[in-house]
């Protein structure tokens, strides 16, 4: 199917340059796509760091339980990925294709079994063609390069109309590091701990568990606050590395100065690809953010966030630029969290719709309509009882999302 | 705009007869729609008792919040339904547009204000011009006929493309009664205790608890297992009325055996008309019957029904008759109930496809692919735990609902 690129996507591209400790190859299995690379490896040096978070989905994938048990060693020598085929619910097949991987690779790079991480994206259920994979390694591990990140975020892709790279290079201490990220969306987007597929590599010296814990806590207001159609993948998978090259003062605890900096550059670099990946919606014409204020916590505030953000009536109408806020405050009702109607108040971009139980005093609907034909979309909602906030962006649902996906395997 | 009657329309539709204790008038509003009647009023013999239940919304409409507590005094002399404005989220003006009708209505019927049900079903948030409502009823009052079941129908719907009536007649004891039954769907519909409009009326001698516990015992497994869209409406109330002119024996504690012959054909006028409003889903051209069976409990089951039945993913591949069951295990995937993965089975039809972790021995999509092309899709899940089940019904997310609701203030 021919695609034409997200009106949405991004409109400067960063240029992501070599890491030190990274060497990356990419190779065409033609498993599923016949024109172009599907197969992604990237060689770390040793002493790499690793963190991820996976799908919770009880039916995942057999390379998420691999990369799971994996993480408990905390340390990576390499990263494998394959696009058009999800390794999902495939059963014992599916669990001798990871292994298969994970065997040739390790004999390759001579690092252990559990240095290796894989990770599977595409349809599910279908036997992943193994020995296609394994075919290609040789020549992939002969041509291992530090650069290349733009071709690596081109082969995980699947349904993506643009590759998803972000960048930021951040001082620790009096030292320079550089944080790459690369991911693919773009349906069965409704994360639960990580998203489809998202890697970040970095050169900072950190220890493993300050690397877990700023994955867990920029995850949460990153790629685990985005929904394009609420359908949470099999296949989820959040993976940071750090080859702790830089040579700046180690990190080792979240609550430093030095940690804080680089935290802050992860998360931006979270943020990007997440936002990226809503960008890239399946169908997107419309990128919108959903900020909720006022609820009793931010976990509820989350809630009531992906319940605008996830519902069917609320997306079709920003999709047909009409301001429906009648279905904004549907979507805040639907949910079991507790709303002070008396004081919900809505607005769309910088106008004020309602407040307290009703429209405001001379509400115009024409600047709203004129705001609506934009690109991007903001709906602020308080509701009016404590404290808690949450963010959360997806995009609209278009007749463009039931042609992709009525037909997606064929 | 005008709409083709949906393909999943019934091919026979029931005649409903008058039942002793109703009268009908329905009348034009103009208030919405220019071109047809769009207010019914429904007057009740006294002694009729009153059972309902109503949207979980916390930002439930006006009328509902009236009938919440009008339902306390358990009597009824008069239903009046307005299509075209739900009175939601309209404030103060709300309240008064609720008091104003129920005042007109009382003194034209001379009854008690607590016996007058009002619902509302439309556009939300925008006020209600009650005085359009108010100026029709004595008219109205004057056409009042015991004959006119479709035409409230009629009156009800908003996007409906076909009014939705049911009937069933039954004997309790010896003596027949009658159950006839009308509905509005068809978006913004994942019933949270009720639908969005649903009404059923008997001559049935039934004391008002009795009455209540059938409502109860059969809208969990009629309206409460439908979804559209999984948008819950702000305005969902399903009313019965019974005005026990029948000259049955009593029907006062429902497990009894005349109890029991009368509630199962209330649960089928129940079901009949829940499942209408699925076949008028907005845009649907199938209609999808998903079984959960071992589940851990009944309730864990209907989460996972609702769970596949909700899913963008699975609707669309329906759409586009694809067989793509992997994302049915993904939607089984994604709830948190819990499921034994290694036993998970999902048939399409007749058509075994997984037994346990994979593909059941020899299969073929061929014969699924060809069932898919019916209007009638039957979707079974076991997920190898319990004895939990549940039955959910929906239909397909096509292009025409993006149609529908991108525009449908406009």
């Amino acid at each position: 199917m021919a695609m034409k690129v997200s009106p949405l996507a991004p409109k400067k591209v960063p240029q992501l340059k070599p890491i030190e400790g990274f060497k990356i190859a990419t190779g065409a299995t033609k498993i599923r796509y016949k024109d172009r690379d599907d197969l992604l490896l990237v060689e770390m040096v040793e002493g790499t760091v690793v963190a991820g978070v996976f799908t919770q989905s009880s039916t995942r994938a057999a390379p998420v339980t691999w990369c799971e048990w994996a993480l408990k060693s905390g340390a990576a020598r390499a990263l494998i990925v394959n696009s058009g085929n999800a390794n999902a619910f495939t059963g014992a097949l599916g669990d001798h294709a990871v292994s298969e991987t994970v065997n040739a690779v390790a004999a390759l790079l001579h690092c252990g079994d559990e240095q290796v991480f894989v990770s599977s994206t595409g349809v599910i259920g279908q036997p992943l063609q193994v020995d296609k994979i394994t075919a290609l390694l040789p020549s992939m591990r002969h041509n291992l390069k530090a650069d290349g990140w733009h071709a690596a975020a081109d082969a995980i892709r699947t349904t993506d109309t643009f590759p998803k790279v972000a960048m930021r290079r951040v001082l620790v201490g009096e030292t320079m590091v550089t944080i790459n990220g690369i991911a693919k969306g773009s349906g069965m987007i409704a994360p639960n701990m990580a998203t489809m597929l998202g890697y970040v590599f970095t050169d900072a010296v950190i220890s493993q568990s300050a690397l877990q814990d700023i994955v867990n806590e920029t995850n949460a207001v990153s790629f685990n606050s985005i929904t394009v159609d609420g359908d949470t993948s099999t296949n989820d998978t959040l993976l940071a590395f750090a080859s702790c090259k830089a040579g700046n003062q180690r990190i080792e605890d979240i609550d430093t100065p030095i940690a804080t900096a680089f935290s802050t550059a992860f998360q931006e670099v979270m943020c990007d690809l997440a936002q990226q990946i809503v960008r890239d919606g399946e169908g997107a014409t419309k990128f919108i953010r959903v900020r909720v204020q006022g609820a009793a916590t931010n976990e509820s505030a989350r809630k009531i966030a992906l319940s605008i953000a996830n519902s069917p009536l609320v997306k079709t109408a920003i999709a047909g630029e009409d301001p429906n806020w009648g279905r904004i405050v549907m979507a805040v009702g639907k949910t079991d969290e507790p709303v002070d109607v008396s004081h919900l108040a809505v607005s769309i971009g910088s106008h004020p719709i309602t407040e307290g139980n009703g429209l405001v005093a001379g509400y115009d609907e024409t600047p709203v309509a004129a705001y609506m034909k934009g690109e991007d979309i903001e709906i602020n909602v308080k509701v009016g009882l404590g404290r808690g906030s949450s963010t959360v962006w997806t995009c609209d649902l278009t007749q463009e999302y039931i042609t992709i996906n009525a037909h997606y395997r064929s």
